[in-house]
């Protein structure tokens, strides 16, 4: 876990002038968002958890002292910064629940320059998993009850980013992560299939379905947008009789119109008798194709969410602010 | 460093199929992006450093292989994982320098299953670095010369995404950043000065400035926008003239009209004598926005940047993509 140093200058700064000329007394700061994203109505409030653990361990150690002299700051700067700890009250909205704008996401009393170091890591981590958390509420939403499935891994901003779209997804409804790590961390269920390179590594897409469904048998879904789609959904039904399969089965749509594929691919199903195997779609759908499918009556079961809910790409961050409400009883809310 | 389970699942599957059918062949996966974000003409690779060290590290623990064991992989596929290591080639453009659409930032050329299973790692970090050092190179042109300081920590996906900004943006031209831990990590230098709350915990702007200025004295950037704009450069004069203040000495101006008030705050500057005091202007500023202050001959000696930057607001991923392009001495491109 971090150390001091994972701030901005400033707010070294200004609790080095706070901690020398003795200003200890309890500052009220207060972390909200001041605008909605445009077309939000609502943000689902995440990221406590992750701030509760950087306010647990905030401290300065010795190698971190030596960084903060090298950058200026003076041996009575370094004494008094050496001895803090996070001592206050943290007041949150519970991870998952409704927020709105100007609403307190999260408020801190502390003394006031302990108060002041925390601000950035606390504004990024209520920012980043909020932003996700909302977003995937979104899908949730339009989804209608539809199996939802992150898929984001390749598209966030770095391994930490990652970790926490499929913990915010989790929360807000997904079913399942194909992010390994994260599923075995927060106890998800993981679910993946099959690329187009693995499909080319073999001489026909049949010899691939087959080589999959012998090695991973009892739950096998095609990939089946390779070479051309309908025929994939065909060569996946003959796999599935040759081979006896059994268990969970089903086919994902990658490309194309997924409406008018996820029809085609019902109807040769359903006449191969497979009423049982699920269509699975993905591809860079954002909630509101995610919903227009669903209006639409797409026979489409599950949908695999990347790139859209990763990086929130519509609203990739809040206008979230952690202000000075209350200094010494004094009221000075800018 | 992370361990074998940093990857989507679906890797995990083809690489088992893989190991278990002795498919050990030679493949090459070229990593591009297919289209450019909209309105840009290039991107500016990063992350190659980041990926050569997850590839070195690049295994699975017995703990990992436990979690694997309990999500249904049998002894077989956890006997195969078990000693992979990165072995093969990896041909990448040196950071920094430009690509296109299209053109390879990064191939990889090694045993099929181990080209596979690093993928998902490969374009989450090439995707991160690149985006952010791209907005950041777009900000320098902007800039025409003028200083630009990294102010994104609180707006970034994370911690990790804060310590890639602030080296992206070194990269692309950046001369400072606020984040103290980037700038201890990358050698960076570190800047900052105060925020609104600081103003607010004195019973006036005056003492605040003051407060500040003796504390850190030789390198003081008043911010001026708390009350009044020209108001507070006033105060900034008073102080620097009462106190004597020499060194480097500057006002920041983080809201309102930027070219009208850095105009008025040049003139009472250089109307008291004050002509190398500086002047810093931030807010929430896309590299448009910093282009127009810069043509129309705004007073602005910096620029402080955060959000647009940090997540690149406008563009907040690119379409990479990691293609199987030989298997085997066959050509496979999809």
């Amino acid at each position: 876990m971090p150390g001091g140093l994972l701030t901005d200058l400033y707010e070294l700064n200004m609790a080095a002038s706070y901690l020398r000329r003795g200003m200890d007394r309890t500052a009220t700061f207060s972390l909200f968002v001041r605008g909605l994203p445009k077309a939000r109505g609502f943000l689902v409030a995440a990221g406590l958890e992750s701030c509760l653990e950087l306010l647990e361990s905030f401290s300065f150690t010795g190698v971190e002292l030596e960084a903060l002299g090298s950058m200026g700051f003076d041996d009575r700067a370094l004494s008094d910064f050496s001895t803090l700890r996070f001592q206050g009250e943290v007041w949150a909205v519970p991870e998952g629940r409704i927020v709105y704008s100007e609403e307190p996401v999260l408020e801190v009393t502390a003394p006031i320059a302990i108060a002041q170091l925390v601000e950035t890591v606390l504004l990024n981590q209520i920012t980043l998993h909020t932003t996700l958390a909302s977003k995937a509420a979104r899908y949730a939403i339009a989804a209608e009850g539809r199996r939802l499935v992150e898929f984001a891994f390749r598209r966030t901003h770095g391994l930490e980013a990652a970790m926490a779209v499929a913990r915010a997804s989790a929360l807000a409804g997904f079913t399942a992560t194909s992010n390994v790590e994260a599923a075995s961390r927060y106890g998800l269920d993981v679910a993946g299939t099959m690329a187009h390179s693995f499909i080319e590594s073999f001489p026909t897409e049949g010899e691939a379905f087959r080589a999959f469904a012998e090695d991973h048998p009892g739950r096998t879904t095609f990939l089946v947008d390779t070479y051309d789609t309908l025929g994939g959904v065909r060569a996946a039904i003959d796999t599935i009789h040759d081979l006896g399969l059994g268990g969970e089965l089903g086919v994902r749509l990658d490309s194309g119109d997924l409406d008018a594929l996820a029809r085609g691919a019902r109807a040769l199903l359903d006449d191969a008798g497979l009423t049982h195997a699920h269509i699975f779609a993905s591809g860079g759908l954002d909630e509101l194709e995610v919903h227009e499918l669903v209006r639409a009556g797409a026979p489409v079961d599950a949908f695999g969410i990347g790139t859209q809910l990763g990086v929130s790409a519509d609203a990739p961050y809040i206008d979230s602010v952690y202000k000075l409400v209350e200094f010494g009883g004094r009221a000075v809310m800018k």
